[in-house]
């Protein structure tokens, strides 16, 4: 940390699948700030489809990268609420991270190795811990605490295990690539898990087959080509994606996450 | 107030019914920035259902005890704007509000005797004050002044009166506790109206009878049962819930807010 | 400004039509907060409709001109990214912008004369800057150097053209008054396009022909008809407004965006 950020009000993110204006959500904002009411709490997400690790996976490798150390995240997506699964305090390429133990931010790149605590100190939880919101029990108020100063030791005991979780990987064959739809935001762009460094160069023709089209025009960015017009061009995340200038390619090739894709080089 | 929190930029938070991404929320943020540049605004929801009261209540009920004390809520959900209503400043267990004069605050616990003021002083309010917004025109430069170390005292004359609402109470007969569905979580979790404290001992046998089905299966968390179980269980709000774990309650029962519920001890 | 506002954390706003939870909206966070830990992000709406720079044009008249002169307000509704359109730096008013050069800025009105920088100096960028998201490679990081203090004029050079772009205007003919709706609210308020002005004074009778349907009842505010009433009254932007007091117009009259408004005096 420099000095301005060392000296800056501490940042909390939150993101949660709590849906945008949720009561749970200004709950755990409350928590946070009475513990710490200097704390800039920042939302990044309330919109993660319900318990879905995989897109919370994709969300926070997508954001989490961008901010500065300091910052703690908090992750609230949490299937296994109540079960004997833990809470992480994790540290991963110098950014914290407070996370059910379900694998979510295990996408986040790992080198050097995450330190990883998991919490059992109840000193520092609400008391009573209910049974189903953790997010505002456990994860508000550590938070809080955290952004007073507290060393994260203090928090429980060093782990050396937790759950793994992977994006499906793209697989090559013959002159193919075969990955998948990760993604699909507002516009209707199909982000795919397939980078860049695995199509072939731009001067080579290709194709890439998704739902029933191959799309053949590559482009670096939408506005390259005619408004209505499918390309496949590389998103801003370095990866393959398919999109309608000005359009919605999820709603015109009717698919979505999961769906097949395939890039054939020229033969 | 402690130290820290008396040093901290004051906080001013947002509870509105106008929708996400509002030209309405965006307005009363610059207005209270304007006045306080300092100012730290946090929004709790603008995703309250339109001119809801009931909601509105069970939302503050929800999320403003867990706020620090020198918190400023600024609540409008107010299908009386324009209207001689009122608006109120409202000191009630410690937490602040700003909120037209309608009843939502009014479910906050009451003791000791909330301290309320009729705001009459036009020297705190935009000009000229508009006939639909006074969201933008009374409550946000009040709140900016207000973060700026007001006297509340100055903003109008003591009430001695003001609506009140109160959210359905359940209702003891025989052997059976009458309740009804007072909010649906995006998970679709039912949240009714009936404490934990009026459900019969954990170790007794019991049944719920809501929409066309009886649940009779009670867990502590969701995770205790297998997925898409049906169950009883109370929330995090103390409160008696039905839950299908991993699953959408409500859109299996296709029931919603208002709906009977009924809980019967074991015969 | 002021001593105050000039000691608060400096003031960044963020409207994109990237969508609630959006983890593009969360990039552009980290960057700002990477280069400016202390700056205090302000979120206006991430709902605007997709590539809609008319409806961003109506959000931004209806919200900066509240904004302290301080704050920097970015703005990414950007159907050109990756084109040759350029990114620009505008003092407007005393309100300061990061806007593609798209037009959505000029509806705020233009006196004196805006001071325009069109963005040219790469060394406040991130490297590399994509081809499909300027919002978080230009617009982000330099939001984050302008409120460190840096000089505006360092970003590029003088522009002395730019998009422009109107909203429509009403047309006055005979004795009636000829618009259309520009807005719909959340409620179903239909904002149109014609100003206070050019309606007849208060104590006349008027019509407003719009849909199937003429409008006769004229008041103040919502609350002045009864529960359902159709009414015309002046929005808290100063524009002609048909609503329905506790009801949704949009709705009941089933129209929206574009539909002509037909105002008539008396005859």
């Amino acid at each position: 940390l420099d000095l301005q950020s060392a000296m800056a009000d501490p940042i909390i993110t939150l993101t949660t699948d709590f849906g945008e204006g949720s009561s749970y959500v200004a709950a755990m904002k409350g928590v946070i700030l009475d513990i710490n009411a200097a704390a800039r709490i920042v939302d990044l997400s309330h919109q993660i489809p319900p318990q879905d690790l995989r897109y919370t996976a994709f969300f926070l490798a997508s954001a989490i990268p961008y901010f500065p150390f300091g910052a703690i995240h908090v992750v609230v997506v949490d299937p296994g609420v109540g079960t004997e699964r833990a809470i992480l305090h994790v540290e991963v390429n110098g950014h914290r991270l407070l996370v059910p133990d379900n694998g979510c931010w295990t996408t986040l790149a790992c080198e050097p190795a995450p330190r990883v605590i998991r919490l059992t100190e109840p000193r520092y939880w609400r008391e009573p811990v209910s049974a189903t919101f953790h997010g505002r029990d456990v994860c508000a108020p550590v938070a809080g605490h955290l952004s007073l100063g507290l060393d994260p030791a203090k928090l429980g005991s060093v782990a050396n295990d937790w759950v793994r979780l992977s994006l499906p990987s793209p697989r090559r064959e013959a002159n193919s690539v075969y990955g998948e739809v990760l993604f699909v935001d507002r516009f209707g762009n199909l982000i795919t898990n397939i980078p860049a460094a695995q199509l072939p160069p731009p001067t080579q023709p290709f194709g890439v087959q998704i739902g029933n089209v191959e799309v053949t025009r590559r482009v670096q960015s939408y506005g390259q080509a005619e408004p209505a017009a499918l390309v496949a061009l590389v998103s801003s995340a370095g990866l393959l994606e398919i999109a309608i200038n000005q359009g919605n390619a999820a709603d015109r090739l009717a698919i979505g996450v999961g769906a097949p894709v395939r890039v054939r080089s020229s033969e």
